[in-house]
């Protein structure tokens, strides 16, 4: 390993240089204004790729932001391992709460500060790097590599089903490495070994046919405010469980194992708190915080709005009030069947004296978990051990990388 | 009384000129751009109630827009009359939805169009035009009259407390009647001898100090929607009723004559339906339509906020939620010591988890009520009776005039 590890030495300042690079292309997948900016950056991972020794490499259209493919496919006994990345950021606003321009490396000791500097261009920079290493160094690489970069993580890949069902030949593998992940802390490895998938709807609850006098009418039919917050309120207990019927039905319960290595983590409540500046934590009776957070399912209202929300008074019934939902689920629930809970839990739930609308939003991803004796969580596990010293902590995410479920979804 | 309805039908043209001139007046209290046309129509009633022999005639200032005054006291056995009616208007917006100029009147059959024709320019007109023709032709007047105009009913009246406050003695009177008001339809009079009163407050919520990812921290903390909507749920029973501890401690039973006066008005219920476009009614158990529009209170959430109202799914939990609230009242309900209970009760339900601050909003009124058998309702009664040869319903109105309570208050 001694040439391995001089030749990243060696080469350093200049991984560095081409981080900076990395990031100083303002590729914001959210915004129409900088989608000539994620084009750019694909090209630089293109060239990033080439300059590694990675062979066939594509930029490959999507219909949105592109992706970009390459592979080094020459160890025919060995397994197929894909490697994942993203290279777009999320937006910059508000602007002026940044103390220096967002795309503008600034190196500080050992951090470097900039949008998109740990979500994701270093962490998917990192493989690259150390391919090339092995490449210049060895000549081969112990497995087969397919690299699969993708520019709309941060939208939720709204094309990214459509590409990866039409494209299960090039991508197929016997593993995938998300190289979008972090660390506990500097010292400290983790391993993310699963993540919660994701359903949305809307709910649009219509009363009267426009919007009428308080006074007038106030008493004689249903706000739909009124509705609205009632069918909100019969989705949770107080408790913190889920009211809505079935929603628990496909949940599959943790082995005690797994619930083992979550209570293994350090958790400091006080600490947890003041991140969120709450007085009391709050969520499903039996389970810890790290569970609720990670391996419980949820159910949110985003958002609601109805009637007057400006200055003062205005004495106005609205006809409509709205509330967007997502619920965060884990294995084994379907985002699809969820959202038909849903729809039937207001279908039961709504008074007569109004109606409502309950409309599938484009969120949707499948919950996953790799089994902690998954030889690729082994082969990790034992990795980050020794560059670390310690074991790392095995954790799983609440929130989703939507191509997590797709790639389960085809390349399975 | 021939003198009399010939000089009515000599100056009919005239009236209606008169009319046509006041309703051209922009005079939209809400908007600062027309506080100039609300003074211009101040100046108009004034210059119209000299021409009707009017005394002392003022526009009187009142830090908002103005009042206009006159009298005429030539009665010193009789009793004095307090006339009241309001020459601004509403607003215009949306404006393209008009058919033509809303400030340039269109007389059609026996009808005349124009914002604020009958709210409230036509039906103040009326007594100018009474006392002018009673004077011309008889020379006095049965009682004593005092005529006391606003520019600011549509907007609230937020200086008439304090100028009645400061003009006791001024308005001094027996008996106040208020030309804003209406008829149930052409042929049937109406006599409304109730208003309900109202108090307004709006509900501040939050949870935790920012906005935060729903997948990162989703099911650890109480999402302040959810919170805000359990209170607004738990404010009324899914039957109708009220559920704010004390809320109907101080409301009067109305008598069995009073239901009945109520009861004997013709009530269409798919008709009322159908104005509201709801497949069904709603409301407190108990009691009928119009009574639970007229002397039943009620608690409406006019707005509700929190979170993302945009296209879409954004995963966040908001750190705040909101909603505005009004109760109708009726007599005895006091507006303050409801507002103490809304507040309470926020206190008493709101989860630990959360917190909320509960704040007065400046929409405050005295509900009143005229018994039947005052001497008002009685001549009223009879001139209606009169005039159109059948009994006026007795009926309340759901709405408030701001300047009831506050006549109650302080002349009474």
């Amino acid at each position: 390993m001694n040439a391995y590890n001089d030749y990243l030495k060696d080469n350093g300042s200049r991984y560095l240089d081409e981080l900076c690079e990395f990031l100083r292309i303002a590729s914001i997948s959210s915004l129409a204004e900088h989608a000539g900016d994620v084009r750019q950056a694909a090209d630089w991972v293109a060239g990033r790729l080439n300059t590694a020794g990675i062979e066939a490499v594509q930029v490959l259209p999507t219909g949105g932001h592109p992706v970009v493919y390459g592979q080094w496919l020459h160890a025919p006994e060995a397994a197929t391992v894909l490697i994942y990345g993203h290279f777009d950021t999320q937006p910059v606003d508000p602007v002026e709460l940044w103390s220096r321009p967002p795309f503008e490396p600034l190196i500080k000791g050992d951090r470097i500060y900039a949008r998109g500097a740990s979500d994701d261009k270093g962490n998917m920079l990192a493989p690259i790097v150390a391919v090339e290493a092995m490449l210049e160094t060895k000549g081969r690489l112990p497995v087969n590599v397919k690299f699969f970069f993708e520019g709309q993580e941060e939208i939720g890949s709204p094309q990214l089903n459509d590409f990866v069902a039409s494209h299960r030949e090039l991508l197929a593998c016997d593993m995938i490495l998300s190289a979008d992940g972090g660390q506990w802390d500097p010292a400290q490895p983790v391993l993310v070994v699963g993540r919660r998938g994701i359903c949305a709807v809307q709910i649009d609850l219509k009363s009267a046919v426009h919007d009428v006098h308080s006074g007038t009418y106030g008493g004689t039919f249903l706000n739909p405010i009124h509705a609205l917050a009632g069918l909100v309120d019969s989705m949770r207990s107080p408790d913190g469980r889920i009211s809505v019927e079935g929603f628990y039905k496909d949940v599959l319960d943790l082995s005690a194992a797994e619930r083992d290595q979550i209570a293994r983590i350090p958790y400091d409540e006080s600490a947890y708190r003041d991140n969120l500046g709450v007085q009391q934590l709050w969520g499903e009776p039996g389970y810890s915080t790290y569970e609720r957070a990670w391996i419980r399912p949820t159910l949110d209202v985003n958002g609601i709005w109805g009637g007057f929300q400006g200055e003062g008074v205005k004495t106005v019934i609205p006809s409509e009030a709205h509330a967007k939902i997502t619920c965060r689920l884990v294995p084994n629930q379907d985002p699809a069947k969820i959202v038909d809970l849903l729809a039937e839990h207001v279908d039961k739930h709504l008074p007569a004296a109004a109606t409502a609308v309950v409309t599938k939003l484009d969120a949707a991803a499948d919950p996953f978990v790799i089994p902690l004796e998954h030889p690729g969580n082994q082969a990790a596990s034992e990795i980050l051990k020794e560059l670390y010293g310690k074991e790392p902590y095995v954790t799983r995410m609440g929130g989703t990388i939507p191509v997590s479920g797709i790639f389960l979804k085809y390349l399975a």
